[in-house]
């Protein structure tokens, strides 16, 4: 069914194009409603607190603010434990897995996108230290597949023309698009988006994807700027400004010294011990919170709650600590600032008094952020302020991943980032003359490389975030330095978690032990195959009892004078051929048009996930069950083979940059079976093979 | 020779690191010298011009501008055609093809390389329309390929370390960097290189080529603005702020209007056109030129400065044909320039008043650029003044590319883009609200997506020039815009140049008329195969009488029961081997062991191009000759095979995916010779397969 008409080719790339611009659409649609509703949300719950503030009345203050938080972190809790667990965490991983070929379990359903949405929003209003920016790359990717699987057949929302796209190929590309979207409507940063796409995300790459990723992202920058100016002029409550991430550093500070340089270097040094650090806590706590989450629904909801009133007493207790810094006198009308947003939070100062901790804590995220990037502002956070700050983010962001609520990595590490990069420009600020928003973003940078080992996409993420190319350089070096050092401790964060999870994940790079093996090796269990025409029962009775996927199909007696390999037959297309109900009554071939009469060749096309023919679906009569079905017309004639003696880790390589999911074996001398076995993804897990070697082969 | 100590690959790291971070200084500095010398060289003659211009002497003028002209352009293209005839043209087609791994003569060669430098500050100097942007591409290629074959064997400059990396795949790495260092340098754009050598120069790509090359643009960013530090402090002669092209745009407009992006959609669509149409013109012009090239060397030059002559007198004789415009009374201080850079160029002009043909004509490319780019300038350029300045810069863009001088083509499609984006903009002055200098960069956009097909490259290149992230969502409505409409005419055009240029360039998608077909079909020739342990006489033979430069070997009846494939041998591998002199008098295995005694295993490294053994180079006695080789040792024991049937397009894809060099191709049945034939990246050419099934494959 490869031969289609011009108008089927038409219809297919238009819709591929019309998918991917719409999937732009949704996504920024939704990273907008998201925004704007965690604007209002959070706006709401600190306006309520201050104003109480403002009365004096503290302890109901405190009494509002952690129920607010608690009550959202509880809700965000219960909705991702009891409905749609997947969604809980940040996604990343999950994506990544999906898009090297693993088809867990409901990583992109319809419930997922619903849960990960509302309680990533309910997740950052309630104040945790976690960003919407991984759900958003989550969500994108879930909505990328129901766009591509038609909508859900479950509500009738189907299309004709979405057949074309029921295959693993356009499905992967589309889903492709999505984490792109996701970033460029959660960082306003399009480039960026693309690149975390194909740095990150992908596992196979195409130069054709970067086009259309590119166009994806290009309408979700575009509908962004339109709504954002409609919000402009007043019309979305609390959400002002800042609502979208855009820091305008622009400092424009054009020159450096060798001193700076060093500075820089060692900002990158230790972001990368930090991120590396943080990248080993991170992992420990997930295992320990694991154990915990294993027990039941009940005790996610209690651990996530126990984390909220920890971080509500966080950033309610700590700022009392700090002293009350008068406003500087140039400042006058800005400090203290009296409205949501702004550098200087009152607090529990007089009037003319900030509290410098507090414009910190006592903050959404995206504001903290911002603050510390603040350029020309020098002395508004001190030493003691700063490190507290710190400290309590970093140890914050390693607690709170993991708790089962939709969170990101991206906020936490780049506030950790930004506060430890601010702290090292305070210290040294006599012998170097950047400016402290500067060395904020350096900072930001130095984590970003230390945890997420990414290179490109988040420099190009920095720098849209913050609209300076200037810093171009700077960034750079630190991000080499940082990503080199980090490396040399362990592997980024969502390679750690994707391990952790135990996705079955192809690697790019083989592992050692698999150069002293041959393909031969690690065929393992008794290798089922069909007769190229073969009995219906024998079909069914296999189907029933193996979890295959693929079996090799011989081509045997009479038709070939010695069995010979014919091809590969995928066990969907087995049952829809058995279902379409074309029998024999004896060993005879059927021409391919007969069954194509029956079946069309849509027929044939991948179902959207758990909705595929089931072997127990299949209603045949003992009568039928004694009939022949020709599998020539299904069969795939030329399957990817190796012979037996290839080195495993040649196959591997060969496997894993061919997308495929089976591989045959052939043996290397004549004269015996056509085929030696199958070989699947996880015949190439290093776990499985050290399993069936473990003493032959070094660690 | 595959386990390495850890000392070897640590060794291996570190010159893998510190090659790329050197290929990235080596370009800046080339980058940055060429651009001194351009500003220097076109800057004196300009000012010579100039002066004899103010003293209204204007035929000794016209004489002196010309005679200058012509004189660098025939010096230019004199090395060109009797020195290294691979310089001419952009070499972007070249590198190109090289990545797709084909190895054409001296592309790389070190005269090529200096050749090129030279060459292409000559041409620039004379006032040709071309850029110096495409030639840095192919520069950063050459300096890359020669540092990785450490220097010239011939200068004596070699290091043993590089040893690691002789062989194809660190090879094609490194010189991956080149072209991004070269971008990164033109334009100094370190992320835009980056996307420039994944989009457009590579064929295969991995992650960890994202990161290296990422390293060498930073280190080429760093340098760059490290010199130009130094250079503002007046060291570099005429040497101005203008030289490395960085156009502050920053006009900072936030809003438009949907009239604006109707404009804006118009100039996609025209320039997607126009592109489209420079693509076809310069397609034929190469043509017409290469049977005037072919002719000889002395043609070349007269080509070359008869072009010259043309341009010259389109430069100074059409702002003649203009009147003179009074300044405006705002700018009094900066109008007329007196200097040599500046928006309004005096000319032949009374005081007071400007040319404003000649402030485009008149001027470096750059510099015109800058004009076309400048914002807030509104009434200067008339729209017969831009309209006639982009007839020109159009058609002498489309004449000069093909003459004998190293030519980017990044120059005159930017220049013929932003005038017509100005033209477009003063005409439809009265219905948008955008800048003009806006205009002209969205001009730019749609000729750079009309005419180079890339997308995400050229807009982060735009922005990295202009340094203002507002405008990315217009320029990326723009490059769609233009790449769709164009793409429904032809290719793009150095995918057109690579055709024409004859290299068979494996493309990504296999032609349709491969769907037909299988692998067997396109195997022809007699196959020449090896005994496992052969004759010396017969080894030398055949590689005196075949260009083969893979064989297969097969086991026979001794010590196999019946004859099978046992694996792929290299020519040059054979020559080291013969060379080595480890013959036996009969057929017996010689252990690898007793091999590697004598060769090294580097020895069998590819050698630098046009440097391996040759088979004239061996001196065996006849004695010799009628002694036994084993081939084992040196036999590639798991060649990637492909059963005949298996469709040609999927081994074409195979091919392609592995980027193989040779793939044996084996029988479907039993019982017959254990290999059918070889494929190479010939068999896969369209024009092959077309030449063999003239009549079956429709076209």
């Amino acid at each position: 069914w490869r031969s289609r008409g011009k108008l089927q080719i038409f219809q297919y790339q238009v819709l591929k194009w019309a998918l991917a611009l719409f999937v732009g659409l949704v996504v920024a649609l939704i990273g907008f409603f998201s925004n704007i509703t965690v604007e209002n949300i959070a706006g709401f719950k600190l306006l309520l607190t201050s104003n109480l503030m403002l009365q004096s009345r503290y302890m109901a203050a405190f009494v509002v603010y952690i129920g607010c938080s608690t009550a959202l972190a509880a809700a965000a809790a219960a909705l991702c434990a009891y409905i749609a667990p997947a969604a809980a965490g940040s996604g990343i991983p999950e994506v990544k897995a999906y898009l090297n070929g693993i088809d867990a379990h409901s990583i992109l359903a319809p419930g997922t996108l619903l849960v990960k949405i509302v309680g990533s929003i309910l997740g950052v209003s309630a104040g945790f230290v976690v960003g919407k920016e991984g759900p958003m790359v989550h969500i994108g990717a879930c909505v990328a597949s129901l766009l591509g699987q038609g909508g859900s057949r479950k509500y009738g929302l189907t299309w004709n023309w979405i057949r074309y796209f029921k295959n693993d190929l356009d499905r992967r590309d589309l889903i492709t698009c999505g984490p792109a979207a996701g970033v460029a409507a959660a960082f306003r940063a399009p480039v960026g988006g693309v690149l975390f796409a194909l740095e990150e995300v992908t596992s196979w790459w195409r130069s054709a994807l970067l086009w259309r990723t590119f166009s994806t992202t290009a309408v979700v920058a575009m509908v962004l700027r339109a709504l954002i100016n409609y919000c402009r002029s007043g019309h979305c409550g609390l959400f002002g400004k800042g609502g979208l991430i855009m820091f305008d550093l622009s400092s424009r500070q054009a020159t450096y010294t060798a001193t700076d340089l060093a500075t820089v270097m060692l900002i990158g040094i230790l972001g990368g011990l930090l991120g590396a650090l943080f990248n080993f806590l991170v992992d420990g706590i997930l295992r320990v919170y694991s154990l915990l989450n294993e027990k039941g629904e009940r005790y996610k909801i209690i651990l996530t709650v126990t984390i909220s009133v920890i971080t509500s007493c966080c950033t309610f207790g700590l700022p009392w600590l700090t002293t009350c810094t008068p406003c500087p006198p140039e400042l006058a009308g800005k400090c203290p600032t009296i409205g949501r947003s702004g550098n200087f939070k009152n607090f529990q100062c007089p009037p003319g008094h900030y509290n410098a901790l507090a414009s910190l804590f006592f903050n959404t995220n995206d504001d903290a952020i911002r603050n510390l990037f603040s350029a020309g502002t020098h002395g508004e956070f001190g030493v003691s302020t700063l490190l507290t700050f710190f400290t309590t983010v970093y140890t914050l962001g390693i607690l709170t991943y993991g708790v089962a609520v939709p969170s990101g990595l991206f906020i936490p590490v780049i506030l950790a980032g930004a506060s430890f990069g601010r702290l090292i420009g305070t210290l040294l600020g006599s012998i170097s003359g950047l400016d402290l928003g500067l060395f904020a973003l350096l900072g930001a940078a130095s984590f970003l490389g230390g945890t997420m080992r990414m290179t490109v996409s988040v420099c190009v993420i920095l720098l849209e975030l913050t609209n300076d190319l200037h810093l171009l350089p700077l960034i750079m070096l630190v991000l080499l330095i940082a990503k080199t050092v980090a490396d040399c401790f362990n592997k980024g964060v969502y390679e750690q978690m994707v391990r952790m999870k135990g996705f079955p994940f192809l690697e790019v790079h083989a592992e050692p032990c698999m150069r002293s093996l041959v393909a031969g090796d690690v065929v393992s269990g008794p290798l089922v195959t069909f007769s190229s025409v073969e009995r219906v029962g024998t079909v069914v009775e296999t189907l029933r009892h193996t979890g295959h996927n693929g079996f090799p199909v011989i081509e045997e007696a009479p038709s070939a004078p010695a069995p010979e390999l014919c091809g590969l037959v995928l066990r969907s297309h087995l049952l829809v051929l058995l279902q379409g109900r074309i029998f024999t009554r004896g060993r005879a071939k059927t021409s391919a048009g007969e069954v194509f009469r029956t079946l069309a060749p849509f027929d044939f096309a991948k179902a959207g996930s758990g909705k595929g023919l089931k072997v127990e679906d299949l209603d045949l009569t003992p009568e039928e069950m004694d009939m022949y079905v020709d599998l020539h017309p299904i069969t795939n004639r030329s399957p990817y083979t190796v012979v037996e003696n290839m080195s495993l880790a040649k196959a591997a390589g060969l496997f894993r940059v061919l997308g495929l999911r089976h591989m045959c074996v052939v043996p290397k001398t004549q004269g015996r079976s056509p085929v030696v076995g199958i070989l699947t993804r996880h015949d190439f897990m290093p776990r499985y093979i050290r399993g069936l070697y473990p003493n032959s082969i070094p660690r």
